[in-house]
């Protein structure tokens, strides 16, 4: 991927931030880099990962998060694992499966919410078995490319796609962080903004703030900002309250992993916004890649819920603001029931309830339309 | 009032922590005494106020918050304006009036949402203008003493009438501070929880942190945990996972300001909460003394809401969260309308809907009981 610095910001050909991107002369052979976003917006610094561990550690403290962005970062930490394993000195063929799987498993045990980390570690574990070992590195790192590639084009078509949700005027509000920071592309729930902006329709975005990691104070208000989208930061108790007065007109936000009836586990705070919604007849739109819907999944309630560390909530970057031993309960997402979900809106076009069909014919052949 | 270490903290006779209290032996004529509760819960900090300035600027700054604390700081900090002017050297008699008149709009100015503060002031200035220059500071400094000592009768009648509405082993949540540290007292929404604790009943406590000032992450945490009562701290956006899967069965929140016709004032986010309870089939209590009722507003359309400084959200205890010049809005209030309030607590009885009629009668003369 090539990179282009602009006002300091690592950008690609066509303009947009980058998040996590392969840098061939950031090392001998290559390495990932990626914008520390624990640092964002205080200091805009960029890390380099040239092994699995280091990427693995860059995904645990939050250094690149966001589902698509993690999927996209496992694959080149894999990549990095088996350049190192298989690269100079290459096991015997019979126990390479396994050392594979185990680099792999060391990723996959980051972070158990967001479906795009297994997803994206599959897809090359899927790859390796086809691969002879003398060509695994190269044939990793190859599909780890395609992984970030089409991770920005389904971000494209969903900025597209999304973009016709919104009219000139709009009053939106958005959760987390879902834009350019959280995918290898233009974002996902922000991606409709972004193209909507772009295509002179006038918009305001409240922005939730997101405790307790902040993603939207600290990454969503530096992104729209950035693209000069007007916006809001508001603490995220106060979004009913502007649901009620400031003319809200939809809420977009991304998503960790899909079930296949539409459920939805997001950033915590999301089903209690699409309660919200609701209740000021709302529509709330999830934006997501394909590779966010688990198919193996009936259901949300099976989902796992990543419980982080209490500190995240008794304190904020090093200060205490509650009594040190005070318990504490830190889920990372809460899932929303597909009743509240308006639209799922994919690169494959946008599904509407019922979720059980419109998500499965996403994954259908197109059909050709006759003429 | 008479004030008692124990462990640490000033307490009452009866062992309620005291937030606001006359201290004869603060200064050569007494002084008031208030927590600084912009330092809790990293320190216990007790400040003294001798005069009407200073007691505004503690209002203003937050170091005194929470609806009856702030209508009784005020009372006292008017019994401190009128000893200053008034004390030595009098003014003529045709001056006083205005004079004082000026001194409680200093302190009228300090916060605009709470009504107690508006509602404690004219009472003082009603017993001033029956009063003989002469015996002003007196008879106001009596009256101050008389609007805490009601304060903390009410705060006891209110947490006796509402623990009625818990059941052993209820799973409960609350919003800011509505503890010792909001009132003369013991508190208003937690006093229920208080009493039913004494009573032998079991509860659990889920407390909102309460984004800007986090009340409840500082406060609230604080008061409970002295007290004995189990608690978990989440941040606000997690109200609603708990609500559908933690077992809340109540809501209690306080108020700053009740129309008549039952719409609440309440620390933002409190209209979020009220929905989402509604939506989870939760009943919302309020606990306010009649002190909170202002009987000249029809609904709660014409409360003016408190907007506070942007760094607020911006940033937390001097850390900044966010991008220094992101545009932020911070109302410190949400109005929730009555339709959301399953019962309203006051100390003179627990009204349910609808309320015009219910919270009418609170204020009629009590029916006596014919056998």
């Amino acid at each position: 991927m090539e990179a282009y610095l602009r006002d300091g910001v690592y950008c690609s050909a066509d303009g947009v931030p980058l998040t996590v991107w392969w840098d061939e002369a950031a090392s001998p052979d290559g390495a990932l880099r990626l914008v520390d976003q624990t640092r964002l917006p205080n200091e805009y610094v960029v890390a380099t990962c040239d092994s699995l561990s280091s990427v693995a550690s860059a995904i645990r403290t939050l250094q690149v998060r966001g589902a698509p962005a993690i999927g996209v970062a496992a694959a080149y930490g894999l990549a990095l694992g088996a350049r190192s394993l298989f690269g100079a000195a290459a096991p015997p063929p019979d126990t390479a499966p396994a050392m594979l799987a185990a680099a792999a498993d060391e990723l996959r045990a980051t972070r158990p919410t967001a479906v795009n980390l297994a997803w994206a570690l599959d897809r090359l574990l899927a790859v390796a078995r086809e691969t002879p070992l003398a060509a695994l590195p190269a044939s990793l790192l190859a599909e780890a490319h395609a992984v970030a590639a089409e991770d920005a084009a389904a971000c494209r078509a969903m900025g597209e796609l999304g973009s016709a949700l919104i009219t000139d005027g709009d009053v939106l509000l958005t959760h987390c962080n879902a834009g350019a920071l959280a995918t290898a592309g233009m974002g996902t729930a922000l991606a409709p903004i972004f193209v909507a902006q772009r295509l002179g329709k006038r918009v305001h975005v409240y922005v939730d703030e997101t405790r307790p990691v902040l993603q939207g104070a600290r990454l969503t208000t530096w992104e729209l900002a950035r693209a000069g989208v007007p916006l809001t930061l508001i603490t995220d108790s106060m979004a009913a309250h502007f649901m009620r007065h400031g003319g809200i007109r939809a809420v977009f936000v991304g998503a960790d992993r899909i079930a296949t009836n539409g459920d939805v586990a997001n950033k915590i705070g999301t089903y209690g916004l699409a309660v919200l919604a609701q209740a000021h007849e709302i529509p709330l739109y999830v934006v997501a890649p394909r590779s966010t819907i688990d198919r193996s999944l009936a259901s949300g309630a099976a989902i796992p819920i990543e419980a982080r560390a209490a500190d995240e909530v008794r304190s904020v970057r090093g200060v205490m603001l509650a009594p040190a031993d005070v318990p504490v309960a830190n889920p990372a997402f809460d899932v929303t029931p597909a009743r509240y979900v308006a639209a799922i809106v994919t690169e494959a076009g946008i599904a509407r309830p019922p979720y059980q069909q419109s998500l499965a014919a996403l994954f259908q052949p197109r059909q050709t339309t006759r003429r």
